[in-house]
């Protein structure tokens, strides 16, 4: 029998006792053994949690438990729960947890000191999607190409209704709030940093690349507006938060940011808080994964399917997929300033003579050449020139709008959105 | 080093090799050890393989070989390879196959053979996609609640053609024998038999249940014309060829055939030759697969990542997913008659006073309820009834065609699909 503890019953935790308990039938029958939940840590034992396991306010009590085989880790923050993770571990029990923050910060030490002990995360990226499983174990075989991923539920969401329902930014930014998919400070998901955080997880399994979220580029969908939404209907385009990896020779770029994607790309067609990634591999060519990214049981069914795998047999796979590096051939992060795209701008400027000329000729000191621009009216006799770009570098695309928002009759600083 | 021996060097085993030889860098990474093909078992040795392994004409020579730890089996056919796989897990190799026909066969007798030795298939079921993993790893936590999958890339690329481009059933037979999809027989295909194998199998993983291809419903989509397509677009569904496994209290309905499916569902999006199978859980809700379901490389890298994680691990997971029954709540297969549908027939009628009260008469006799009708004008004066119903069983929907088939101004056997 193996005995679980989890520290941290909120909505996940619950759900991964209420799990084990519902389906120990079909779990003991695949594990080969009963996994029971013995007991949970929470910060306020008065608060009702909906499952019959011990609850304690004291980590020690799961921590020094020698009955316990493996540790949920549920709490959510970074040091606290690399304490309490590194405890576990030191102390020979595996370790599932769900952080993906955790990770982002501290996988490479967690790896090392995890050594021979399992150390599971499957319910960190992409929630009930399992994703890590398949880009570790399934698609082994693979130079992984790109990884292209709606990590965000949040921002789908919010992205999906603007485009079908021409619901403007604000208005969907307080429902999405209102119905709990994003928080009373929505920085974390709207802004990019969670899905960057998962993003950076993926990068290692797939290209052993340890890199941390101030590395690498990171934008949300904060300045997306209905006229860029409007502009991207109008020429083919879906717009999307992306998380993206994508190897070009020895380097991988990491970025995550809106998009404007075209409509028949199967990651395009991914609607509402659903997650998906795309991934493709130098041999299988492009598989997706599809599915919900947050939730407590979905995100609990991860986290249970992974006590499984330790049930079964242990510590079967190296913890980031790779059980040493490259020889001759490891990758390493490109510089974000190298990173190239193709680019969409809105540029609002005062509506008089000579503004297009001059701006062309910006574009032109900058060697960025424009694909298609359409001038549309604005408010308070402005306009916006709404503009996509041939392929350019980040630190040309920045220069240039650094220049263009310093002009007098650019009455904003320009909004860019990248294409891929 | 583990070395591999390849018996039977086609396309996908001509891949295999080349495939652990190009990128051996990741691959010996991600495995920790080096892997490499070192021979390959061919009926005709005169013919060029593409590829830089001994190759012999006798099996023996891989068999009897004891410094090969892995046989990969991709010589096609059942009883033959059955022998080969059976003297090569006597003989303590491992094995890795994509031979889906010789699973949908013998896949526990050989479960019993293998016992403690790896034996290995990701391949057998939608080419690239990690679908065995993810079921079998990723999902395990879960009662599976349905499996409805595109598994068979030919019958998609043609009901996609057939869609879109308003190409005949006979023409898009014959473009997909042209571009190598079909064969010049394509009963294998368009009968529904190769989405069948592929179908017991996720079976077994998913429920533990032990079927074979005679105990289950198949048809494929020889019956499916541009009628049928066009009553499709009208109503707002696709026509795809599905393999779908459904859970009902303790029985499971195994079954391939044409549906009728709702153009919002996910599995209506795909197009072309790609596979993509959707997986319902209990817990973790709806989550899709999708990606190259035949290929080459795309084959190879399932087989391949196979080959790893024996190299990571030796055996970790029950073969079929399953350790033991579930004590208590084993499932068992529906039978056919049992199941229950909505329909959508095609009734080719001579065009005369009576008949369309007659046939009514006959749905209500058979307690059928029909939701829309629509009579449209054929060739010869007759016309075609395309009817949609409500829910009924199968038993009661072949009884009601036999009847109607029967009828002196029913033109032919009328033409029935499924409608999920």
């Amino acid at each position: 029998m193996i005995k679980v503890g989890i520290i941290g019953v909120g909505t996940v935790g619950a759900s991964v006792a209420n799990i084990l308990k519902d389906n120990a039938d079909v779990i003991s029958a695949r594990a080969g053994v009963d996994i029971i939940a013995k007991s949970g840590v929470v910060k306020n034992l008065s608060k009702d949690r909906g499952v019959d396991i011990i609850l304690s306010d004291n980590v020690d009590d799961v921590l020094n438990d020698a009955e316990i085989d493996v540790v949920v880790e549920l709490m959510g923050g970074v040091d606290e729960p690399f304490e309490v993770v590194k405890r576990a571990l030191e102390s020979g029990k595996a370790v599932v947890t769900a952080n993906k923050a955790l990770l982002a910060y501290h996988r490479y030490e967690l790896q090392d000191i995890a050594k021979d002990i399992a150390f599971e995360f499957e319910a960190s990226v992409a929630g009930g999607i399992p994703i890590i499983n398949a880009l570790r174990d399934g698609l082994s075989a693979n130079h992984i190409e790109s990884i292209m991923g709606i990590m965000n539920g949040t921002c789908n969401y919010m992205m999906t209704k603007m485009t079908n329902e021409g619901v403007s930014y604000d208005a969907i930014l307080k429902e999405a709030q209102e119905l709990g998919y994003a928080e009373a400070d929505p920085t974390f998901d709207v802004g990019g940093y969670d899905a960057a955080h998962k993003l950076l997880i993926l990068a290692s399994i797939a290209y052993g690349i340890d890199a941390k979220p101030e590395d690498i580029l990171i934008e949300g969908i904060d300045n997306v507006r209905s006229e860029d939404i409007a502009f991207a209907k109008e020429f083919g385009y879906a717009i999307k938060l992306l998380g993206i990896a994508k190897k070009d020779a020895n380097e991988v770029e990491l970025r995550v940011h809106a998009c404007l994607i075209k409509q028949e790309e199967m990651i395009a067609k991914i609607d509402g808080v659903m997650n998906a990634i795309s991934v493709v591999g130098d041999k299988v060519g492009e598989t997706l994964y599809y599915g919900p990214g947050a939730g407590g049981d979905a995100t609990a069914s991860a986290v249970v399917a992974n006590i499984i795998d330790i049930a079964r047999s242990g510590k079967s796979t190296p913890m980031l997929g790779f059980d040493r590096p490259m020889e001759g051939s490891q990758l390493t992060l490109k510089p974000t300033a190298n990173i190239e795209s193709k680019y969409y701008l809105r540029v609002n400027v005062s509506d008089k003579a000579g503004v297009l000329a001059r701006i062309t000729k910006i574009f032109e000191t900058h060697n960025i050449s424009i694909e298609t621009m359409l001038q549309r009216p604005s408010e308070n006799s402005s306009a916006n020139l709404l503009i996509s770009t041939h392929t350019a570098t980040e630190s040309d695309i920045q220069a240039m709008i650094d220049e263009l928002e310093a002009l007098d009759f650019v009455n904003a600083r320009p909004v860019m959105i990248r294409i891929v």
